[in-house]
């Protein structure tokens, strides 16, 4: 507790946009964010008055920062089970737990869990071998057990020379049949040690080249008993797993109905939109379930609500700063979210939402305002 | 500008709950808002990244302060003019301007001001000496013309005896008919130095003992060519004064119209609807107006918003974490913004906020709300 407010300390390990934009919600609370950050110029760290600066695999530095915590979370999974084991067994708080975790780590162990609990996948197997790909059936999915994320370590495999070297690498890999996509969904929900879970409804998330660059919420013409479905499904999960905090819950719909693509245990890029489009952001709400307090309302705060990635972009010879204005004077209802990163290309940079009553004007909206902050330039009719 | 994010730095000389919000929008635009405060546990200083230790009234600390600031503004509107001058004539920029903030500072030179230009003002005059006061004609109002705030040095005054202290202090006064209130309204208003001016709905405020604990937004059942003569009045105000940032006006509702109460050149308590309650909120419109961007949509993001005041209640037994749990079990669709501050009775700690399409449901949920962490107890029906 802080003895200056009476209020919790939440550690979060990272300091990237999610711990960030976690700090945000953390203010409105009566707190202030513990940031654990690599440096000082990452993006939480930029803003966070209480920042200590280490490694999220060095496990004095993570010793230290969770004794002044009340819970300790993360910005990102990449720390160690056997860390965050540590921790638990030193006597602190560590949501989500390792358990829990390692599902979101490690994508053969989350497929084969998901398998035995009978929740929908698309046909997959590990592979050790040339061999085994090719007994799996080409086309397919090939994606390393740890260590991907925004598309990297997934690989669209026609012919298994693609991946020869990949497969001498060593790697733990998996394979997956390459699903008939109509397009892709996501879920976010939280769940508190207590067990309270509360869902957000279903949305569309639009990629490119492996990243998300569009959210839609709620997702369009999408029966409601398959969006009830999926909110079940991702409740489901987050108990079965023991997840505290948020988790994200990633869908491809097919012909043949949804199937899970893969799990994120923290705020998630696909609940961005949350921030003014929900009456809980997502950041407050991981906050409300890993401290245990009561879930807050996860209802819409517009009939229709876009989110859109900025991406870094060309240089163009336009400041970040000279986009923003061009942005605000086109579009002055859109929000706009800025990470405080350097401009490199494809990084993601920050997001821009819309919100109202008509979902296509929110997409032209949202698509406009993040074209300006892209590239520096108004987006062609 | 902060060359690590190429995007401006703010500073706010104060470090109160203003800045921390203030704070909270300067991370969406991706800068940092930096912060000089008195001490290491003010509300803003427990929160930004960027604090210097120092005295408003410190001319060197203020100096120190700016050299480091792209822009310099204001979390109250107790730094003296001549220190503004001076930050001004070593060529930096500080806004609102001490020709601006002089009206916010001197209800004397305010009452005079408003006068000259035409706008509604209670009856008032300048008084030195209880013979003034008896000519001017008991019972009225006497107000300290500096330092005043959240109903400190007004006093309704029925007989010159009670403030034949105050009278013999030396202190500038000036005196006011007391008005036949039927209401309290305000507006926000936001200007740039270009002269872009961006106004918010008119509000209710529902003061209590000289303070604010309650908004309405919008003032219902206000007639639509009042609230359109508010805010053109707000919006002339604005102007005519060169104020540049955030204008809150207050005003009286009286059977014979309005009349302006005070101003206020700063996000202020009669704004802080606008967090969730308005597209943009007045402390990003204060940023946005300040570093001369485009203003950001006033609409607001739904059909009611009310907002309660949190003051410092009796101990009762109840830690403020346990009041929150309970406020938030009872009603998860309440914004709490809580600003770190100690609990003593009648302080301002923190402020909930309601939306939703019913007024009195707003206004009863703010309430409740409320009542947990003021008093850590439920509302009795």
């Amino acid at each position: 507790m802080d003895t200056r407010t009476g209020l919790p300390v939440v550690g979060m390990i990272g300091g990237g946009q999610l711990a960030r934009m976690t700090h945000q919600a953390a203010i409105a609370l009566g707190q202030s964010l513990r940031v654990l950050a690599n440096d000082v110029d990452e993006s939480a760290a930029l803003v966070a008055a209480d920042v200590q600066l280490g490694s999220h695999t060095d496990l004095d530095a993570l010793r230290t920062f969770a004794k002044s915590c009340d819970v300790v979370t993360f910005d990102h999974e990449h720390v160690p089970g056997e860390h965050i084991r540590a921790l638990v067994a030193a006597g602190h708080k560590v949501f989500p737990g390792a358990d829990a975790l390692q599902y979101a780590q490690d994508k053969h162990l989350m497929r084969r869990r998901l398998s035995e609990l009978g929740a929908p996948v698309p046909r997959w197997a590990p592979i050790s071998s040339a061999a085994e790909l090719v007994a799996f059936g080409l086309p397919a999915v090939v994606k390393t057990a740890r260590g991907g994320y925004d598309g990297r370590g997934v690989f669209v495999v026609n012919d298994v020379e693609e991946i020869i070297d990949l497969l001498a690498s060593g790697a733990e890999l998996i394979v997956e049949e390459k699903v008939e996509l109509r397009r892709e969904l996501a879920v976010q929900v939280a769940r508190s040690p207590y067990g309270q879970v509360a869902v957000y409804p279903v949305v569309e998330t639009v990629q490119q080249d492996g990243i998300c660059v569009e959210v839609l919420a709620p997702a369009p013409d999408l029966a409601e008993d398959v969006a009830l479905g999926a909110q079940e499904l991702a409740i489901r999960i987050a108990n079965e797993l023991g997840v505290v905090g948020l988790l994200a819950v990633e869908l491809f719909e097919t012909p043949d109905g949804l199937v899970v693509n893969e799990l994120a245990m923290r705020p998630h890029n696909s609940g961005h939109w949350t921030i003014e489009g929900a009456r809980t952001s997502q950041f407050e709400q991981h906050l409300r379930a890993v401290l245990d307090y009561p879930m807050g309302d996860t209802a819409l705060a517009a009939p229709a609500v876009v989110m859109a990635n900025v991406l870094g972009g060309p240089d163009g010879g336009m400041s970040i700063d000279e986009r923003l204005h061009h942005l605000m004077a086109a579009e002055p209802g859109v929000k706009v979210h800025l990470y405080g990163k350097q401009t490199r290309p494809g990084r993601k940079i920050g997001h821009v939402t819309a919100l109202g009553d008509d979902l296509a004007d929110c997409r032209a909206r949202a698509a406009r305002a993040g074209h300006w902050l892209t590239y520096g330039k108004a987006l062609e009719a």
